[in-house]
Order: C-alpha cells, then structure tokens, then sequence
C-alpha cells in the first residue's frame, strides 16, 4: 500500500515532468524535483522507487522515461472520468471550472434530486436525477464522485453512492462522512481552510509545516 | 505556536458546536465530538486546551461557553475579510460560490490585471486592478488573499501579493509557491485531491490514513 503522501507527490512529479516534455527539456535530477516541491532529493528517490523506477541519478533521470514509469503507476486513473453530484452554487462552479478545459479530468455528468435541473445542460454538463446513478456508474465504469451537498443531506448521499458502486468521494461537503472502510474519502472543505490561512495570517508566530505534501 | 492540524480540527469544532447551539443542544462530551470527526476522545481534549478551556468534562462541555472560547482563540480571524485574486475560470467559481451566502466568510473584492474584468462586478464582487491591490489591503487591513492565477503567472503573483502586505494565501493555482517564511500558504489543489481519489478508488488494496484533519 503506497502512501497518501507519496500518491500526491507523485501525482505533482507527473504534472512537473509533463511540463518538463513540452519544454523540451530531456533529462533532470531528483534534487531539482525536490526543490520544486520544497522535499528532500531522498525522498524524491524513496517516491520514486514506490513506482518501480531506478534510473542512473548520476547523469540524472531521462524525463520521457521516469514521465512514462509514473503514467504506468497511475494506469488506473488516466483516461478516467468522474461524475459530479449536487448541483448547487459550488457545483456549479466546479463544472464551469472542469468545462473550461484546463484539467485533463473529465466531468461526465452531474446528478441532482431537483427536478428543475434533471435533464438540462448546466455549465456544460448534462444533469440526470440521482436515481440514475447506479446505471450510469456500472454502464461507465465510473469510480469516483466529486460531492457538492449540503451538509444535511451529504450523509445520506454518500450512502447512496456506495450502494451505487463508487469507490471514491472527492468531499466539497462541510461534513465529515461516516461510511465503511473499503471507499477511498478525501475531505475538500474550501471554508475550513480559509479559515485556516486567515488564523495563521492573523497570528505573528512563525509557521511550522509549511509543506503540505 | 498550534499546530495546523489543530487549528483546522478547532476550526470543525466550532462549526460543529454552532450547529449543536442552533438545535439548542446544551451540552456535549469530548467522546460525541470524536465520534463525529474519527479523532479520539483524547485528541479533543487536548486540542480544547489549546484554546485554554477547562470545563468539567465529567458533566460534559457547556456547549455555548466551549463555542465562545473557540471564538476568543479565533479572535483575529472571526469577521474578517479576504480577497480573490485570478478572475479567470475558477476564480469566477469561487465568487459564485462565496456570494451565494453559504459561507460566513466576505470576499470583498477581486483583483486581476485583465482590463476587460477591472471596474466590473463579477459574479457578486467588484473587480480591480491588480496595482491596486496594496492601497486596498493596507485600507481594509486584509491579511488574506484566495490566488487563483494560472501556473504561469501564481509566483510572479504570489511576489506582489506579499509586497503588498499580504501574510496568507490560500494556493488554488497549480503550482508550488517559493515565498519566504513569514507568509503562510495552504495549497488547495484541486486536480491533485481528484487524481488522489481516482488513484485510491481504483485501486483494489484497502485504505490507510482515513482521518484527515
């Protein structure tokens, strides 16, 4: 089991040599990933191994090769698609981001219990009724729900998309769900860490764990 | 100095103990706030302490007295304001997000140097110059900024931002910010946190590192 930590570093490390190709750029080394990333060279070589690669560091790593090697990690990821449920303000807002074309994750569809939204294009998504989840999760092959409900109803949402087959929730819920151990939950609460930023930004202390990943 | 995942469970805390006061709950045990956020009892416990409150636990916590000392803890975040910087795609996102009312926190204005955006309101917030960002900080006294600049531009970005007195910045943009140790940043990237998801919801091993606060 590859550690969280390690999973989101590599998923950065992707994304750096990805700009490395389209730069041109053909060989680096795991301190220059390191310094990008505020991490230690050694930890870059110890994430590194998880993925099975063991390039000579000496003349550095060939960016074609190492990109491919994590690509080959992430098998099961790339080229996926999510699905997004609750379309309300942030919903909404989250489609119109990943309708803009600026990540490479597509959102397939979106789900609501309104019936006002059942069956319109909303910010470039069509939007099914919730109930039409569970065929559209197993006829998709879909793993993983972007969820945007209120904190009153999230709960029990959540519960209906485990029922529904998904695997994994991205949670922009203010609620932290209780479900069983085999889902993959992620909470992504955007107030809880304004909060956070404007405490520490509000204090005159010094800052302890500036590294996020 | 409290550790960031303090002051972010602190932050759950307060959330929760408002909703407990708003159903007129009078008091609660340092085991029901456990329950609720998958620490143990004896991490609320001592997180409480760090907001100095020593309430008998036996009878359990008086919920309004607990809320009122997490909010003297936050004194110099409650009430306060914060600006968005980045009016593109997602910046446009989080304005709609954040004048839909659902937060307690103001976004009182936006800044960008695309002069087609400045002067405008946009999706409920008044757009302005990015040159204009360090007179209006240093008016409002604004500490905290959300930076929702592309990758290319988030550094240069990020520089102006802390010369203009900005101490905290909640990191949107893709990218890892090089700043010097007095600012405090929170990378919320959402790519990343999507492609963790999909990663681990793909996958077939069982989860570690569930709680995340």
């Amino acid at each position: 089991m590859v550690p969280k930590k390690t999973v989101a570093r590599l998923i950065l490390y992707k994304r750096f040599l990805k700009q490395l190709i389209d730069d041109g750029v053909k060989n680096t080394y795991s301190h220059d990933i390191a310094t990008k990333f505020g991490v230690t060279a050694t930890q870059v070589r110890r994430d590194l191994m998880c993925v099975g690669y063991h390039g000579a560091s000496r003349s550095g790593y060939d960016v074609k090769k190492l990109y491919d090697e994590i690509l080959r990690f992430f098998i099961n990821t790339e080229g996926k698609d999510v699905v997004l449920v609750g379309v309300g303000n942030l919903g909404r807002a989250l489609l119109s981001y990943f309708s803009g074309g600026k990540s490479h994750i597509r959102v397939v569809a979106a789900f609501d219990n309104d019936e006002h939204k059942v069956g319109r294009v909303i910010c470039g998504c069509r939007c099914y009724h919730i109930n039409e989840l569970k065929d559209f999760v197993d006829k998709n092959k879909i793993h993983t729900v972007m969820l945007c409900a209120p904190a009153t109803a999230a709960q029990d949402i959540a519960v209906q998309l485990i029922k529904s087959g998904v695997k994994g929730i991205l949670n922009f819920s203010p609620v932290r769900l209780n479900l069983s151990a085999d889902v993959y939950i992620e909470d992504f609460d955007i107030t809880m860490n304004l909060e956070k930023v404007m405490f520490f930004a509000g204090s005159n202390t010094g800052f302890e764990e500036k590294i996020n990943v």
